[in-house]
């Protein structure tokens, strides 16, 4: 299950950029990464022996963040981006705080990108339970302009959705239907996709809502965010070839990983099985 | 969030049957027994800091099983029941092997009860999708009868659903006829509800099926299987004071705990919490 060393890589390996997800939405992300990033390497983690995070407690969640970003740091990584909105919500500031790299989480840049988006100043936010529950996108929102209506909603049905396949069709688009309508009679104008599944319902989200409804998707704006922090830090990747990625998780993959790796429209390779290690104990 | 010590209890404590899920969903099989067994205790044990159990690899659901089961042998329960077919279907024989104390799954008690429902010998199954994919419900069944004819269909999204609380309505039913209509086009005549969450599905299902299909309930079963256990061991407790009921659960409990309880219709009361211990270091 080992990955093979990259023969393109340079002499001196680049470190890669570490990115963790609960399971393997978070690819969204390495998908948006590559796009505007390839000479990056990048080394992503799924939590996928515990996932989901999203209907899980505060404590809980920031206990596997802890574990996880541990696993990164032994890989060298230059800086760790916390694809899962459900850990960016409710473990970054503990993330931060104990890890020695730059860590980025996918909740500020959604929101700055949705106050950018917005013109008449009402926001939706959907996520899981925990990540609603948190509030963690009403804050970020509010910090940057304190005069903005929010109005956020759990989904908790898009996940299992997506992870058995139906990114379309009569269920899936009556499910959106029940969860978007009280979101849209409120008169959002702009809707955040606050876990990085949903960018795979993105068409179905987007039928329904049609177009006056601007979608701001967490994957894509967490990229960018990423190439400032690299260009702020001076940490970009050296060199023209393509970057390395490595993809391991904590329980083999299922079958979503090829919906994922179908939807998004690349190969990840072979993926790497890692145990999650316990370092406190109790 | 300690359980209050029960002063109806006789004074040597009767030894508690300990039940164990990957979350709350296995309250079915609780509620099961205290219908016929009300005066035995029950030490009760949801993993839902790990839940669910279901989309996870054999080796991962193993591990856990293992965790919970030596949580609940600290607790002095005189039997363990895998309340969890996910874990009865992929750990079972390793518990049976550890465990000093009768283990009892909902597997076997199912096939029973399916076996005795069905005229034409065509049964159908229904579980998560480690459960389906184990095939441990066809070589139960077929060891009871190599003549079956058995269909078996992995219904992921049923759990989410339950624990939205959307038991009925139209998504729902359009969820139950996506997955059920290739087993009623099968011509079975028997369904084994496999799975602890499903039987709060119970009514949906019904209604789409019709009369002509039989619903096989792994909880009442396990039950059933549970009281035989007790005769045959002379485990029974003595007394007639209705038994103390304990519910632990690995994280804090959300929405779904209400749910359960307004479904089932009966109280649990205040929720201990308990860490995860992790005996055997990698």
């Amino acid at each position: 299950m080992e990955a093979e060393p990259n023969p393109a890589a340079s002499p001196a390996r680049t470190r890669p950029i570490g990115v963790f997800d609960s399971g393997i939405g978070g690819l969204t992300v390495v998908s948006a990464l590559r796009k505007i990033l390839p000479n990056e390497s990048i080394f992503y983690l799924g939590d996928t022996a515990r996932v989901p995070y999203g209907g899980k407690s505060a404590a809980t969640v920031e206990r596997y963040s802890t574990e996880m970003i541990a696993m990164l740091l032994e890989e060298d990584c230059k800086t760790v981006v916390v694809a899962c909105n459900t850990a960016s919500a409710l473990a970054l500031p503990r993330l931060e705080a104990l890890s020695p790299v730059p860590v980025l989480g996918v909740i500020r840049p959604g929101a700055e990108a949705a106050v950018s988006a917005t013109r008449n100043g009402q926001i939706g936010v959907i996520g899981t339970r925990a990540t609603i529950k948190s509030g963690a996108y009403e804050r970020a929102l509010r910090e940057l302009d304190p005069a903005l209506l929010v109005t956020a909603r759990a989904c908790p049905l898009f996940v299992p959705l997506i992870e058995e396949g139906w990114l379309d069709g009569e269920i899936t688009e009556r499910v959106v239907r029940q969860y978007l309508e009280p979101l849209v009679a409120e008169g959002i104008d702009t809707l955040v996709l606050g876990c990085t599944h949903y960018p795979l319902l993105r068409q179905t989200i987007g039928n329904f809502l049609g177009d006056a409804i601007a979608l701001v998707d967490s994957a894509q704006n967490c990229a960018r965010a990423v190439m400032h922090l690299l260009d702020a830090e001076a940490l970009h990747a050296g060199g023209n070839e393509t970057g390395h990625l490595a993809v391991a998780l904590t329980d083999p993959p299922d079958a979503f990983l090829e919906v994922a790796q179908a939807a998004l429209h690349f190969e990840i390779g072979a993926v790497q099985l890692r145990q999650v290690l316990h370092p406190s104990k109790p």
